[in-house]
């Protein structure tokens, strides 16, 4: 082997490592969310990376079919890595419909795959956090899943934020009574792009779709936000020909709001679309104060037929998805991450004196306490251990000597203000290191 | 899309879908795990799922190509999905080196894949558990490391184990002794047999590979374990030809063991081989005392070239496994498992009086508090309600009236006591859950 030559160690391209520092971060974002999600009583499942294709595939359009990871493998089957996590859990639904009971409230947090052309946080492998409550067409289910949008967000430190949501049920009414209703698929796609092309463009496209200056021009009346969400609502329910079901339920939804004291977090905001011909009611996206320009770091809405691919029965609900790895990168850029080096809170030293066993029964006896400890492995330059210690931020350290071994004692050191304490028993140490963590 | 055919919803031969109860108890066991290994200052990384097929499968045996799912990408690139988490972290060592800093511990659990032939308990799909510490040959490393297969299996509560260790340089400087060194790999491939094959067919296998009745005889002694650690380490140290940096090495891990009060864990095994040509070291498998035909939870050992296909660099270190998803299915078997449907500690009941916000106003209070709780999104028979919550194994119901809405109270009912309690406030219902929980 000696004389092989070396294997060029590299990811391939688009995709990443994580180093500890940013391991730690996603991690601990991770159990953030997730302890969000079970507050309000969802539940995890995990479906197969792999799936066959035309699971996959069938309903997709041209664009996902160029960038999925498919293949045939050593049983010939046409497989392809997931894309998403809402088709798997669609087919998961139809496949379990019978074990499962419903309302159903699941969430998803793993990895996904896209060979999109790699760019500035565009990755070919993220993380995605699927949330979604099945078999159920209620108010409470549309506000829920609103609510837990904003308190996992806040769960991680996202306050400054603002949801934006709509109702594609009323955006439609407004378009019967307009008399484009036929159009709907295309102005949606149009309206949808407002934020990226600006209004005149936007007036511009519909007027071509609709043939009529008039009607672009009430439509961009329409999707404009008023200065308050009933505002805006009574605005929207008059142009849509006065109250419906559709109206009631974002009446309801917002009293929910506001009773839970969580209303200013949310616009009611007619330009809210979201392209995907699947939405048949409520339909949000959420925006970070400090950072519009990345865009939505979390969106859905409601669907009323999720597996309908797969089975006749058509399941509605409603779920949102939070691009995690996108989100990162946002509180990144705003500097609200702040990610440590190690869960460690002690760091034994090795002075090299041969007492390893002491050592040993010490670090034993400490993590018994709940202290997370080791041994630092070889007696090495202390210099160097020291700025190991500090490079992976390990607020103490534990010096011992022979004396130490005799009395069962250790010393102490604050690492943080170099205070130092001497015969310290290791129950007193780890009540000292407890304490100031 | 009416008329088009349905697609039969379902997962690919080997791979399975994790209903929430399954996953529940998946995700509760590696939290267990990862604080231990966060306890021992193991910190995580992330590395991707697919790696240029070079780097993955270059040392790899023709059984392991056979199983690897393998296929070109979109670019052309020659791709695989890692089939294990030791390679991958070899490359991302070698890749990293100068970024990193050493000793170096890392743990990764996640996902690999192998195109096994399905069976019972044997998936294409599976989660392993590897926890590495690189850049140190130290008897702490060899020590923390089986400190921590015992704790870790010990928090997510499987006590009744015994980890077998042995150690490599030990066995090969007997080898020497007995002349047989260059035989030592079709040796140690034999000897790793003899649980499977019994000690009569390793004599017939080794007598064939030594040519010689007394050397098999004699290896056949080596590996027999005697009634204590020290004995048996006496024993091999005599028939390797006395004291060594090696059975000093076994000898410091075992003063360790012994001032930590674990020892009674550890046997020394010299049958224990494991036959990777990779290891140096100590080695070691871990079985249950109940269920030992399922074979070896967690295993591993020591290396003196971590990267070598990479880097010049010589990184030695020392790890271990959990096979996660086969540890499962012993527990299961054992009847060691339990998973709880959900992570509620309340359900407020819909009884179809129309008070969903103050029902929603009242969550959001309970769920500041600390209370994980949802409302039930469709006001549904009552009985199926109840149903529900008791298959979701929710301790605690809440009613709500009119009246309830009009004096902010509400009725709480422990389910399992079917005890009831009216007019409480949210604060005196939420401490009644979390003491009860």
């Amino acid at each position: 082997m000696e004389n092989e030559k070396l294997i060029q160690p590299k990811v391939l391209k688009g995709f990443r490592d994580f180093m500890p520092q940013d391991e730690i971060l996603r991690a601990g974002l991770i159990e953030k969310l997730t302890a969000t999600f079970r507050s309000y009583g969802f539940v995890p499942i995990d479906t197969p990376v792999l799936e066959y294709t035309e699971i996959l595939l069938r309903k997709s359009n041209g664009e996902t079919e160029k960038q999925v990871f498919r293949f045939e493998d050593n049983g010939h089957r046409d497989v392809a890595m997931r894309f998403d996590l809402t088709v798997p859990f669609a087919r998961f639904t139809a496949e379990h419909k019978e074990e499962l009971y419903f309302p159903f409230k699941r969430y998803h947090i793993a990895k996904v795959w896209r060979g999109e052309k790699p760019q500035a946080g565009r990755y070919r492998e993220f993380v995605q956090c699927d949330f979604d409550t099945v078999g159920s067409d209620s108010a409470t289910s549309d506000f829920e899943t609103l609510a837990l949008m904003r308190a996992a967000l806040n769960a991680i430190g996202v306050e400054k934020i603002k949801i934006h949501l709509n109702h594609r049920g009323v955006f439609n009414r407004f378009l019967l009574s307009l008399g484009c209703k036929d159009k709907s698929e295309d102005i949606l796609r149009i309206v949808d792009k407002l934020a990226k092309i600006g209004a005149e463009e936007v007036t511009k496209e519909l007027t071509e779709v609709t043939g009529d200056a008039a009607k672009s021009s009430k439509i961009l009346e329409y999707i404009k936000p008023l200065s308050s969400f009933e505002e805006t609502l009574g605005h929207i329910e008059a142009l849509a020909g006065g109250e419906s079901d559709d109206t009631k339920r974002l009446k309801d939804i917002f009293a929910m709001m506001k009773a839970s004291g969580i209303e200013k977090t949310y616009v009611l905001d007619p330009s809210i679309t979201r392209g995907l011909d699947y939405y048949t009611g409520v339909v949000y996206e959420t925006f970070l104060d400090d950072l519009p320009s990345i865009g939505s770091v979390c969106s859905g809405g409601r669907y009323n037929n999720l597996a309908g691919l797969y089975t006749k029965e058509k399941i509605p609900g409603v779920g949102s998805s939070i691009g995690l790895d996108r989100l990162i990168a946002g509180l990144t850029e705003l500097g609200l991450t702040s990610a440590k080096g190690s869960y460690l809170d002690a760091e034994i030293y090795n002075n090299g004196e041969g007492l390893e066993v002491y050592m040993e029964k010490t670090a034993s006896l400490l993590r018994e306490l709940g202290v997370a400890v080791e041994v630092f492995p070889d007696a090495v330059k202390m210099a160097k251990q020291y700025a190991l210690t500090e490079k992976k931020g390990v607020p103490f350290g534990i010096l011992i000597g022979k004396d130490d071994e005799k009395n069962g004692t250790l010393t102490l050191k604050n690492l943080k203000t170099r205070e130092q304490q001497a015969g310290l028993s290791v129950m007193q140490a780890a009540s000292i290191i407890l304490k100031k963590n």
